[in-house]
């Protein structure tokens, strides 16, 4: 696989809420998709879930698409067949991805390539077993898939850059916004970047600083708003004035390095998790989880209708 | 000063880039505001800032609004006179400010309140000349605080209960969403939030482990785009499912204990300097931070449009 445009079928391997949104996405794209999934509910689960995302795919624009060009397979042996990209998104256990990796690789024609969901495992650990671990990488989405445009791409120590290189050709080209990480990292980088924004939460929370519906605030009706269009690096540059980063590194390069030097480092002892699990519940008001994701989906799609190609420096 | 409705004249004392937004802010909403500034263009400067940022304004919806209801002094004593609340955005000095206290002190109404912008300064070292210290706070935007809803509160040890909940009032009065801090830190609370994320995003480009662009596409295109719309906390429930954050303690606590304990701790060498800032400029293609900023402005606009009063556990 090198060009993009020449990929018309795509598997799904493992397909919970993660696979089955790439499903969903693949198929508003006019892909053919193939599944397998372990559990005997499987195609029901994924049928419902792709009904349920199709109305916000549509309001996100699909060209040429149908949710009937899918088909359900036995095996995952079955799944690949004939198909030249393969997301796979098992369970997080790595001797279960190895053991599915292998059978993957057996199945599949020479040239396909497969890209892990993985959240936090690396490429190299998942591909001591393979072949021709040149093919295997890491296709990191954002939850959910079908609405979040980011996917990380990364490889293990044996992953061809031209495995690397197909897979960022093949994001961009059904319209994510893949990110080249060069090293790996337990975590990647994004969910790395989202701990350590969370930590700091967690020690305000620890500390009493705040409630923690003031601490989602402190970023939802502040810096949240900017992230929205811009990472902490834009930003700050942004907030240089006309002398950019460097007037801000000048003026408050100091001042970070030493709010780096206290920031906190919680633990999640029995206490401090109870005072966040009771924080969101009061935040939330008894709210229901699906109710609140309902909303937040609803404003994804809106907000990214709006954002659309229109960010700084895009 | 305790109900907010009774504020009908607020002082904006500095009035650089915040102050001048501030006063765009509260003409907005009604008020009349007095200004002082020592620099001879102040009053140019205000007026020029406020003319800008009207069409913004307006889009967010402003009653019986006048953009003429603003008068400049020529002392800070002057522009205090008969004023209900003080908005202070003078430089971050602490030396200046105290100084300035000391002046408004001597010539503001017994019961009117003083808020300061200072965006990392403790009230406690501030208020230490003051013979009743108990009526000023911090009153912290975030900029501009004109766009951005955010405003933390929090008070030095002689700060009165009854100062911090007048000034909570009287910003959520003139629609911000004012948050409650407990206790005093340098940078107060949002600002080490961005920067604790800020200190792994310049980890990551110090490792080399991805360019500066793609390090802001990992938090823009990904949980950037959430954070627009919840908190670390409320966001990290979402991710917990119908368990919440019980569940994703329980699924990922120990994840994200590990992502911690591996955290960069990056200084700012000159070489990390260098990197940060060639890569912000290989991003931005070398547009110039005006544009950038206006692109951003439109966008904060049409997102706060959209989000209104819709977030989840809003």
């Amino acid at each position: 696989m090198t060009d993009p445009a020449k990929v018309r079928r795509v598997a799904v391997i493992g397909a919970g809420t993660i696979g089955a949104s790439w499903a969903a996405w693949f198929l508003s794209r006019g892909l053919q998709v193939t599944v397998w999934d372990p559990a005997p509910e499987g195609e029901a689960f994924v049928r419902r879930f792709i009904a349920n995302a199709w109305p916000a795919i549509q309001q996100l624009g699909a060209p040429c698409a149908s949710q009937d060009a899918i088909s359900f397979h036995a095996t995952p042996e079955q799944a690949v067949a004939g198909v030249q990209f393969v997301q796979e998104s098992a369970p997080e256990r790595t001797d279960a991805k190895r053991a599915l990796f292998a059978q993957l690789e057996a199945a599949m024609a020479p040239d396909t390539i497969v890209a892990s969901s993985s959240s936090g495992l690396m490429m190299t650990d998942l591909a001591q077993d393979l072949r021709t671990p040149g093919r295997f990488a890491i296709g990191h989405p954002f939850n959910p898939p079908h609405l979040i445009p980011l996917v990380e791409v990364v490889g293990g120590q044996d992953t061809t850059p031209e495995t690397i290189d197909a897979c960022l050709a093949f994001y961009r080209h059904i319209g994510k916004h893949p990110i080249r990480l060069n090293k790996e990292a337990p975590g990647h980088l994004a969910n790395r970047l989202q701990s350590a924004l969370w930590r700091e939460a967690v020690h305000a929370v620890a500390e009493g600083v705040a409630s923690v519906a003031d601490v989602d605030a402190a970023v939802a009706y502040g810096p949240g708003l900017r992230w929205a269009l811009m990472g902490p690096h834009l930003t700050f540059h942004l907030a240089g004035g006309e002398g950019g980063m460097a007037h801000f590194i000048d003026h408050l390069g100091e001042a970070n390095e030493a709010w780096w030097r206290s920031l906190g480092q919680p633990t999640l002892t029995p206490e401090v998790c109870r005072a966040i699990i009771d924080g969101v519940a009061e935040e939330t008001k008894g709210a229901p989880v699906p109710a609140l994701a309902a909303q937040r989906d609803a404003l994804l799609v809106a907000l990214l209708q709006i954002i659309g190609t229109r960010r700084p420096a895009q």
